[in-house]
């Protein structure tokens, strides 16, 4: 059986890796075997993924030695105790560093696999199949990986490049209507930051992705994988504009910790933060009052929430402030300078960031 | 105050860093603001280097935003619970990206900071400051950091380059006898695998740095340095080279693994590896019975175990076979073409490996 497939590249000298976007591609024993190393496989999935999507990669990957280690699923346990649970696992199958991990599902799967194949004997391969559209679109590219601390999201982590990312389109037939529109946030997150064709497109094709059309489908994710793979080609770690695709997150962190992990899908939590941080640019003086509206309504025609819970001034700005991107005790944001154009910027007057936490978060 | 000391390059593109070697360095304000980050500063420490050491390095850096962990003292404890403790401290200080952990101590403080440090947000600035000298000589210099697994150990960590190597020779004056012969072994293991002058320069000075004679301590730490920081500029991962300085350490990890860690000090451990090695290296024809006697008797003379505790050969293998060296199911060793030259091999007759563990450790 053959797929129609895209592939695009993400390109890091000697960490490069290929990115396969298309149906059918669980099953594709041949794609798999060509991204995988020869010695023992330990697949970290969750509770949810699984029992529905687990089989067709153990049938894939017949004859090779695989392990299996199964998380609950959710946020919550993006924990340091999860973490010992892989690690554990790891152990248990004596996977060596001619290994792999094989992440099989959303980002939080892919987070904490990621991490315990970064830290594992130093570091060993990891492939990421991103089940999610969340994943698929954003935290499965890119080698960010991590686990939450109770501080903060994330604040324990590593860069460590897939060996190759693999998005199975079929999975996002059975993927909940919530999971859906979150990943919806990462999508639109992209157009804003560097291509107003997209958001036009988007804008237009919306209800096609809402129903899962699966051309349209493949379509967004494979052009928001494209914007991904060349801010990361350009910048692996972070030092200049890839920072540009946490817009909408420094918000959108604090608000996932404000609520405790998991209350609110990180998608929806960044959808506030797209609107908060247009409305940041706004005051600023860098977005029309039109521009703002323009987000607010593509969020919530995503089924997206675009107010945030009132969890204070203070402690969101609290919560800000443990935000990687400090530097110098001055919480760097990613603002707009329009539509379709983003800039990273601790240069701003800090009573424009109260006042908008005032108004929106008190 | 001026103090003599010399300095050493680690030479690794925009990761390269000075290791300082000296007397009074822990009291140089210079060249500690000259090696640290602007932001905020965590020291970890442990409960037996902390009350000695830790008020003179924060009289060096007063005025600077200081925090201090203190953990537990031991092997034993290189854990992930006690990695926990770190993190919550990075948390509580707020150290954001622009900061750095300190690690004042041996090598598990070392160990368990330099990891904590390498996955705090992602990775933060490191300043190494051994205060024993198998942590001078040895695990200061060169990235590697890790906690131990229940299952093996270092199975946890990361290459994470230091910013700076701050070795004060003042701190190997109050050391423990025994920490001091656990430092020799690595010392030793440096001539072994690369240079039979070091070897006879050890045979000849072993009195008096057994003397704690402080300029022969500072040959003997530039020296070791000096080949590790070769070693580690040519091969920074481990792919090729780099492996070489594991001689010994297989055996060594087995028994320490076996006997709980911090029964055995990893130099001890060490030690017995190193003649293992040599032995393993005698039948296979490599070395002359007068070599391993030789090896023996410079462990024994600086006061290390030459023999091995009865672990078991089928469990010294077992423990062997979680090496991170492991490849394909093999276990590569490093063994001896002669005193001076190591070698890394997977290629040997599994038969003489278990011989040599039935007539050692069985």
């Amino acid at each position: 059986m053959t797929h129609a497939s895209r592939t695009l590249r993400i390109d890091l000298g000697d960490r490069s890796y290929p990115i396969h976007i298309g149906a059918g591609l669980l099953a594709d024993r041949a794609r798999l075997e060509a991204g995988l190393p020869a010695g023992p496989l330990l697949v970290v999935s969750n509770e949810t993924v699984a029992p529905r999507y687990l089989p067709r990669l153990r049938a894939a990957l017949a004859g090779r030695e695989l392990r299996e280690c199964v998380l609950p699923d959710g946020e919550r346990y993006k924990t340091q105790a999860t973490l010992a649970r892989v690690y554990d696992a790891l152990a248990a199958g004596r996977v060596s560093r001619d290994g792999a991990v094989i992440a099989l599902g959303g980002g939080v799967v892919g987070d904490i696999a990621g991490f315990a194949a970064a830290t594992w004997q130093r570091g060993i391969a990891v492939a990421q199949l991103p089940t999610t559209l969340l994943a698929q679109v954003d935290s499965s590219v890119g080698g960010k990986t991590a686990v939450n601390h109770p501080a903060g999201k994330n604040l324990i982590g590593a860069f460590h490049q897939p060996c190759v990312v693999i998005a199975d389109l079929d999975s996002l037939a059975t993927l909940p209507e919530r999971e859906l529109k979150s990943g919806l946030a990462e999508v639109i997150k992209y157009g804003l930051i560097r291509d107003a064709g997209f958001l036009d497109w988007l804008e237009r094709e919306l209800p096609r992705l809402l129903r899962r059309d699966p051309e349209v489908l493949a379509e967004a994710v494979a052009r928001s994988c494209a914007i991904k793979a060349e801010l990361v080609s350009l910048d692996e770690r972070e030092s200049g504009p890839r920072a540009l695709l946490n817009l909408g997150h420094t918000f959108g962190h604090a608000i996932e910790a404000a609520t405790g992990y998991g209350e609110w899908l990180h998608g929806e939590a960044v959808a506030v933060g797209l609107v908060l941080a247009a409305e940041t640019s706004r005051r600023l003086g860098w977005l029309a009052a039109a521009d703002v509206l323009r987000v607010r309504e593509l969020v919530l025609r995503a089924g997206l929430p675009a107010k945030a819970p009132r969890i204070g001034a203070e402690r969101a700005l609290e919560l800000m402030a443990l935000d990687k991107k400090v530097l110098a005790g001055r919480v760097r944001l990613v603002l707009l300078k329009r539509l379709g154009e983003a800039v990273v910027s601790g240069d701003y007057d800090p009573s424009v960031l109260e006042a908008v936490l005032e108004a929106e978060v008190a």
